[in-house]
């Protein structure tokens, strides 16, 4: 029935950013994110739940690499040092996605709706850290203090990240915000 | 037309509280609410927006509470200082009503659409925070960083200190977390 369509997911997201910056997200349909891709309405839902989801899918897989790159730490990886290399391996996911990453954030803070489940999914985050370090036996407020903190300092550190000009690297903005929350606790 | 009803407010808070415990948020109407408090309807949209309202009324005085203790610290006081202070502040006014937070807290986490208002709540806090910290001349990314982590501490310290048995302080947990926090970056 279906032909293949070649990257079809990244057209359709692709597609789906250009409408949503150009006519906002509440005013964009699937169809025309389908049509502005060359596809059909029936790929577009093979692909994604329906139009949110164009901004939020990656997010199962974020969870996992967190929790992942937690429980893989080195036992002798302090608590914020475990969440310093999750945090580090997120922050090359974007590598070379800055422009992407930097449009998709302007759709979702031009929309009430779509912040509170940007803020959901940072919630969650800082959840699945928590759980994470729970696991290497780091007792309470610590896990919690930080998982919670990192996701402050990852927040802050996305936003310098694709507001900032040039071609700076998340990766070392997280590290550098990271290393200046140490130094702004330290003096108090 | 109307007669002055003694602490009308806190009848209503109460009476609120109790039904959206009781029945859960979405089950509960503001006819039923101002039964239960022994007043009109009409009362209760004297002082309160809608049902929503009830759990969330002193957003603008915090607000305002921690912008002021932000502004009024001390010259010599560090970003984190600073915040601590104002941190301390909104402690204090949690002082006795711990009963209270702890059942309000119940009846958000039992419901999304509360959660989603919550975290909208404690992401404005920290807007707030950031832009009073920028006030002190406090440079960027120091005053977001601090502020995202400040809020990120009370969420923390709030959970511990509604989850704890014991007459435990808001305001010393708040403190306890904030030295925690250090000695976890400490080590990094």
């Amino acid at each position: 029935m279906s032909r293949w369509q070649p990257n079809a997911r990244g057209r359709l997201e692709q597609a789906a950013l250009e409408l949503y910056t150009e006519r906002g997200f509440d005013q964009t349909t699937v169809a025309e994110i389908a049509a502005r891709a060359g596809l059909t309405e029936r790929t577009f839902f093979r692909h994604f739940a329906d139009k949110r989801e164009v901004l939020f899918w990656g997010q199962d897989a974020l969870m996992e690499l967190v929790t992942t790159h937690i429980a893989d730490a080195p036992d002798s990886a302090s608590p914020f040092e475990a969440v310093r290399g999750a945090l580090r391996a997120v922050g090359e996911i974007f590598e070379g996605r800055r422009e992407h990453a930097r449009r998709r954030q302007a759709v979702i803070d031009a929309n009430p709706g779509l912040q509170e489940r940007e803020l959901i999914k940072l919630a969650s985050l800082a959840a699945v850290m928590a759980e994470a370090l729970g696991r290497r036996d780091i007792p309470q407020p610590a896990a919690k203090l930080t998982a919670e903190t990192a996701v402050a300092v990852f927040k802050v550190a996305f936003d310098r990240w694709i507001s900032a000009d040039g071609n700076n690297n998340l990766t070392h903005v997280i590290g550098d915000s990271l290393d200046e929350l140490k130094a702004l606790t330290a003096g108090t």
